[in-house]
């Protein structure tokens, strides 16, 4: 199965995989967004040129590592940011580590694949394209002085913060080369997952690969959608029907099979039931969240509702 | 056994070993000085109060590194060093790497230990002190507008790269603390193999700390010193006779039961020979060096030369 996104977001949703994978055979790649222009990613490739932005790439990495202590110690010291105020200050080991492989092979997916294998991955890493994009988006009361405007956002991160209503997101360049070893991932899966995470920045990107989402839509992989548990800035004030829309909206071909959501965050259900609908999906409400009681998703419960879902005889 | 030194020299040396553990078995282990102050090393040292320098524990941990080819290509990223002219510039990725982990276990013999198994590293790598270390040292003639007066030289890279004769090298503070682990490998060891390297930064450190000397004089360990192929700075003008006096000053209790030099570059035999004796050692002639003619060991000649050296009995 292929699981895209990045960030936070895709790293609960592969530690949750992994949590399946204890009770069904799940052979997982995951395709990561390459936007990323803010911290120690953002810092590398403005200052280094870097390839691609390392930071999404490496957390999902580490979402996918064994659970052997050897294997768990090389994920957490990829994960291990540097504190203090000198030039190594804000970046993650795991950042440099990537950067300096890049470098020396020339190819993101050798690079990739051999941090897998340091850290015990249980499944696949590959980027979203060849190199970094930039993320873009039209803001409708982005500038709080002229909240009836439409302003254009740039770069990944300025979209992530923004407040107001995104209105339309692009990439630049809008046909990025991708990995061949993607669209192979996504013509041999028979899951693809989308979300949770990021909506504009983390989710969405990947439909508006032109090739990607080509390979998408004639996938005859079943689809699932898993649900965000609250909004953040990108996406305050959107409903849930909103997000599903928004699916569709950039892929106007794209059917899903379910959509996952957590029943307590839900709030109302039918409303979430019709939008599932619309795409085609049949809604599953189950506990998702951590217990106590902020917005991230439980990589143990997310396993648990999985296993059900992918398991599931067509 | 185990083997001193540090940077290239001790790189080689342990090159040279693990070529001769194809015949014998040999438990490795590497006690490397810590005084480095060039460099990336140095730069992590001042900027960040880095706990060691990471630099020749590095160059150990890629000497010892597996043959297959995942593990050479993590020894290989453990010593590219980024190039270009940002605040990465200059620093090799396994620096990065050591000083991350080391922050975050906050022991510098887990953390080599654990990039060691990254490695599949063919023995131990072990910092000489627990802590960095300064080096200094009396050099006469240092100053060429007063060629007859010693000065004091303060810091390794400025002993290694300084002119004029070295008179006298202490350690700050003069008794580091020391591993546990590096005594009881002293202890625990059937040989100690000295050099080759720069004598003053690499080769005689281990001499001045008091614990280690202590365990050398105290070990009823076999005794190898390696001499170097040609002079560099901080030697010129010393004779082989020289380096091997400079041990005895260092450790006037130290004796060694062989001196292995290179016959081509050793030059006229007979005052080494008598060098060899004033240690106890009988000196063995073996070509060593690369085929090219410049002044490097090649690890298989050494290899070569130190199976029977090793292997005698005793």
């Amino acid at each position: 199965m292929v699981a895209f996104g990045g960030g936070h977001g895709l790293g609960a949703s592969l530690r949750g995989l992994r949590h399946a994978a204890r009770e069904l055979e799940l052979d997982i790649t995951a395709i990561v967004t390459v936007g990323d222009d803010g911290g120690s990613s953002g810092r590398l490739r403005a200052e280094r040129d870097a390839l691609l932005p390392p930071g999404d790439l490496r957390q999902a990495l580490a979402a996918l590592a064994a659970d052997d202590p050897a294997r768990q110690l090389t994920a957490q010291l990829l994960q291990y940011r540097f504190a203090g105020s000198d030039s190594l200050a804000g970046h993650a080991v795991g950042n440099l580590l990537l950067l300096g492989l890049m470098e020396m092979l020339d190819d993101p997916v050798d690079a990739l694949d051999h941090v897998a294998a340091l850290v015990g991955a249980r499944g696949r890493v590959l980027p979203m394209a060849r190199h970094a994009v930039g993320i873009e988006a039209d803001v409708l009361g982005a500038d709080p002085e002229r909240p009836g405007e439409v302003v254009t956002v740039r770069g990944q991160h300025a979209v992530a913060v923004a407040l107001g209503h995104v209105e339309a997101v692009r990439l630049e360049p809008a046909d990025p080369p991708v990995c061949d070893q993607a669209i192979e991932a996504i013509h041999a899966a028979d899951w693809l997952i989308f979300g949770p995470g990021s909506w504009y920045t983390s989710v969405l990107p990947h439909l508006l690969v032109p090739r990607l989402a080509e390979a998408i839509i004639a996938s005859p992989a079943r689809k699932l959608v898993t649900l965000n548990l609250a909004a953040d800035n990108e996406t305050l004030g959107l409903s849930v029907a909103d997000h599903l829309a928004a699916l569709r909206w950039y892929l106007p071909g794209l059917r899903a099979d379910t959509v996952l959501a957590d029943a307590k965050w839900v709030g109302e259900p039918e409303p979430v039931h019709l939008a599932a609908e619309t795409l085609g999906a049949r809604l599953v409400l189950a506990p998702l969240a951590v217990a106590d009681g902020s917005p991230r998703h439980d990589p143990e419960s997310l396993g648990v509702a999985l296993v059900p879902v992918l398991g599931a005889a067509r």
